[in-house]
């Protein structure tokens, strides 16, 4: 059952109550010759996806974008860390299918692993200083950048729901024309942002990230990387029917994946959880339809060896769904 | 009688003294033949006028932005209709002139439809998540992309009103420019909005919805989306002599088809309504001089079977007039 | 007695005390030949002012912008002018040099007059919806778009004094370039406005339409259209000297003409007046200098019979002076 | 002695404590050939400096954009010099070594006076109605349109300490590539402005003028156009140690030449003064290391024979230092 | 040990408990050859770290944008200092790397010193004049302007934490760009700013310093501007756990030096301070890992023989570690 048929299946809710709203059959991970993707994107998410890391149309990407992000702070856990070549040590060893980087790190440090792990050039950011009222993620680098470097993807951070959208659908409007222009993947890290929605249930409800996979998918995205939403119960602060939809955590993450359609998607792994948090959330994503992981945080916030290991684990569970 | 001669016939009223004030005789609907288009701008139009949907020079289209617009939300109560699969298959099986997609929907999902079922390329949208004080219509893809795409034409959003409407000028110019240089018709979605109608009988109000459509025509549109003005009675708010207008629902919409002049029209359906509005909706429209109609939640947020049903007797409608 | 000599004769006047302080002499309408233009804004000029209207250096514009400015609220009086058909045919028969259009009009209803009625192309424009605290006039067309359409010159709205000049200078400095570039006349409507003059004597004050005039010769305006200063008495708000000014009808027509300098000067109409007052405009301005008139909404909204007429007495007006 | 040699000299003071602070000799006018200029900029400031005008490496420019800046207002005073021949009349005849137009009255008036009565092409601009809280001057011509036009040299002025620095920047950053390329000398009206210099003494101060001289300096400027500072006593508002320094008429005007470093000089006239203070003005400027003069409505607010005779009066000056 | 090794050795604290957080090794000044960098970024940093100046692999430049930062005032304590020779010679004898020019100084003093003295020119600035809540350095010259006048290097200021950070981000991404393009280094000033430092320990702490330093490289800077952070004890205000961390002044320097990974530290100077203090600055910085020193007040404050002496001594320093 490819992408297409997964969510045309027959509803059996009836409308607009509660959990029925969302009754459509548990997705599949998307095949790559599903896609109706350029030769050139093909050709690179083919790399990420079956040449490196664990394989058969899977991606386990490391990211380390928390230096601009968050600044060197996430690095005193693990003072190590706070060089980039223990993340593409990491990569290299723990199998990775690619590593996240900013433009100074990808020009500065990926030279002697050329090849050997495949570069995903995150080309927005921001730092965590000023306000976020109006957030914006701009430019610190190009898909041509990306092209130049080898690179097999370009990221890109949309902040759904922001003052800035405006900005935000420009700037992702000329990134998204470049990559076309390319065969250059994009994957959106499609993140629920803004005042506004903090009378819906917040950013992290199953309405926000929901909306989010959308919107990623609406405007051209090729991979879409989605925080788990909050799946305890529903939040009554949603709008209707969300506020009435309590899918637990499965049918939080099947919902996310149907809404993002043709864009594959990858979870995040947020600040640093239990191992076993970990695993549980790498089995959700990957059991209800994701292509992928993308954890950071949790994996180079411990020692090199501890890292492996828990990789190695993430990628037995990847390999086995 | 063509678009040239309807609203030219002599007038039968007396001045500025309400009903009488908008005595122009019923329009008829254009022929495409009576526009002086440029060849591509024209052969595209056929295509969506004559060799698809009820054709003779009418339009029957079927949106599908509403998931950037509101997100999936509005799927909820029609699980299938997530997957543009839903929407293609009505699209194609339901007799269409077209389907109206942004980019990333086009890109993902036209493949095996292409031919078939025409595009319409939706090139600027937003969320409804943040204030809509400033509301403002980004651009998510070019009329380049469109030409790539092999669309019969792009749709712009502009919000007649708004405090940005400097930077919607602005943007649109550009889009017409492009739409020019490539022969691409352009469908404007003209949207009364701002804080500035609140005092004049709102968005909806005959006042409002008949300057957005004088403005479509001035700023160079081939085709306008409205909405039907309210139009029980005349809203006192209202600048004088709309105030004053009350001509009813054939009326308001040959007001504002009149308005509109050489640009044609499509109604929309708006939010869901009872099938038997909808058809009146469709039978006034198309009575009064409409060149057609763009219904989408209508039509989608109902099974397949329903679906398909509803957009037959529209069909119906718009081929008997 | 040309232009360059009109202002250069001496001063009869003793300084900064009222009257005196605008003594120079009845401007005479300039000729073609007296302006150093280049050739091709030459060959547009002369189509306007001897081969259409009344000639002999002379403008009559009939302006049909309203529809974009006001909306068709504007037609409600007379409803068969909300056809463009109305004004092209009163622009033909009444002897006109040229209409004025929004870039829509002019796409789609010049076909049938390409040569007979020549286009003055207006480039931009805005609704009156939104607040005018920051009044700015965007681009809905390019100087490009006029030289396609065979437009003998475009128009420009230059909002002097609102907040919003820097953008408005920057805007127009682009359209003069291109205007150079391709001999393209340059109309300006030069409209004082903001909230700075209210305590300066208003927008319609000698000062206010004084400095506009200059402010459009200095940017690079061929012609200026201005409108009649209020000149019944001298409003005290206004700066020295102008608070003393009582220059009377003539005298206030004549002071502008002379301020705009080698850039020619046409009147506007303004909103409805009567028949008297609108013949004793005409003829006030083209004793004092005037080029020509510009008057829309005094001959549109009236039958056509009616508004051939008046045509034909400004004309005649016209012709004698 | 050379500029290079004028503030290398050895100071005399002890350091932060007023007056000695800015111990440095008199500078002297600097020499065309003891500035390292491209050749272009040099063929054409030799034209300014040597070939017309008072010569001798001076300039007497003429500047007339005050019907800009001020309005027509500035000319009721003198009715004939709001013809612009008045003032090119008065360059030619005066002895000018240039005059100083925006595009408007340079593309209208200068063809009979081309190689006669050298250009400046002023290329921003503002008017003084709204309000200056952000003062920013919007480009109304181009580098390019000063060499079409044959100019000399380019004047823009440039607000030091506004909250619009950042776009001043950027836009003159801009001007200042393209004059380079062109070999256009640029003339910065260096000009102080902002609340920030409220509680510093204001925009007159000798700190303030100080260090718009150095700005002007810094970014590029050729030649630089200050005005003389306040002078009669030390403003205790001003940062130390301007506070203390009590440098008097002449040690002022030392001061700020010397900060304008290899920035050629000019002092402009600002509002009309008697021919006392006028002339003294223009002696205190030139004996105290100024290239030259620009001095506009003191020259021009009066009839012709007496502009002639202290425009001599004042060439006299300027050739006997 | 090359920069790769020196922060990836094992750590030997045990985590987010404070100073042992901050556990890495002393970094050890970088080679150029182990730097991944392009050629032409290569050559130009030869000249600098080993053709002139203290060589070695060392820089020692010589700032002077301060007559932009700050105006003629920072030159009052010692006038001769106003004049840009007196910096040039000073380079010059001094004996170093290189000197920091904006474009103005660069243009019209470099010539005699053109292959003698290295050229930074630093292209983009601001004066202090206005309000710095928005703190934002607008560009006033280009890196194409650095390669025609032969510069080796670009400086470009980065205001870490301001509201403007996305202006900035997106300027300096073109910045980066042209650099790569022409293969000019790019140094990076990398200030903390912004009212949101101020509850986190202001824009001087170990917090904030760090921050910026981790932001130039993700940001791609191939030599970062640092302050030494404040290092006499923890300020409770910062973020944990850099509330805890007292590293002294030797673990600070050596902490923002790791941080900085492969961008080359420079250390600043700030405002002038005593002899003892400037050269404990100098030794402490070349002791843990800095590249170089780039003091400018502190050397030009004071007279020619004085600051040659002080230069000799830092030189000393740089060339015994």
């Amino acid at each position: 059952m490819n992408t297409l048929e997964k969510s045309a299946a027959p509803q059996t809710g009836d409308g607009m109550n509660g959990n029925n709203a969302a009754a459509l059959p548990t997705p599949k991970r998307a095949s790559l010759d599903d896609l109706d993707l350029h030769v050139g994107k093909k050709a690179r998410l083919y790399r990420l996806m079956y040449e490196h890391g664990p394989g058969n149309g899977t991606m386990m990407l490391l990211p380390i974008d928390q230096g601009l992000e968050h600044g060197p702070i996430d690095f005193l856990v693990n003072p190590p860390a706070l060089d980039p070549e223990f993340q593409l040590k990491l990569a290299l060893e723990g199998g990775f299918s690619g590593i996240v980087f900013h433009i100074g790190l990808a020009t500065k440090y990926m030279d002697k692993y050329a090849g050997k792990v495949p570069l995903v050039l995150k080309i927005n950011g921001k730092t965590n200083v000023p306000s976020d009222a109006q957030a914006f993620s701009a430019l610190d680098a190009t898909v041509e950048d990306a092209v130049r470097l080898g690179a097999d993807a370009v990221g890109y951070t949309l902040y759904v729901g922001s003052p800035s959208q405006d900005r935000d659908f420009l700037q992702f409007n000329h990134v998204r024309q470049e990559a076309e222009r390319y065969g250059m993947p994009v994957i959106v890290w499609a993140y629920p942002r803004g005042e506004a929605f903090k009378s819906k249930g917040g950013t992290d409800s199953l309405y926000a990230i929901d909306y989010a996979a959308r919107v990623a998918l609406e405007l051209g995205a090729d991979v879409v990387k989605l925080n788990v939403p909050e799946h305890d119960q529903a939040d009554p602060d949603q709008p209707k029917p969300y506020n009435q939809m309590n899918l637990g955590y499965a049918g939080s993450v099947s919902k996310v994946v149907n809404s993002a359609g043709r864009a594959l998607v990858l979870f995040s792994g947020g600040s640093k959880i239990s191992d076993e948090d970990l695993l549980t959330k790498a089995r959700m994503a990957m059991e209800n339809g994701a292509t992928g992981l993308i954890f950071g945080r949790n994996l180079w916030q411990r020692p090199m060896d501890e890292a492996l290991g828990i990789a190695n684990k993430i990628a037995d569970i990847i390999k086995s769904i």
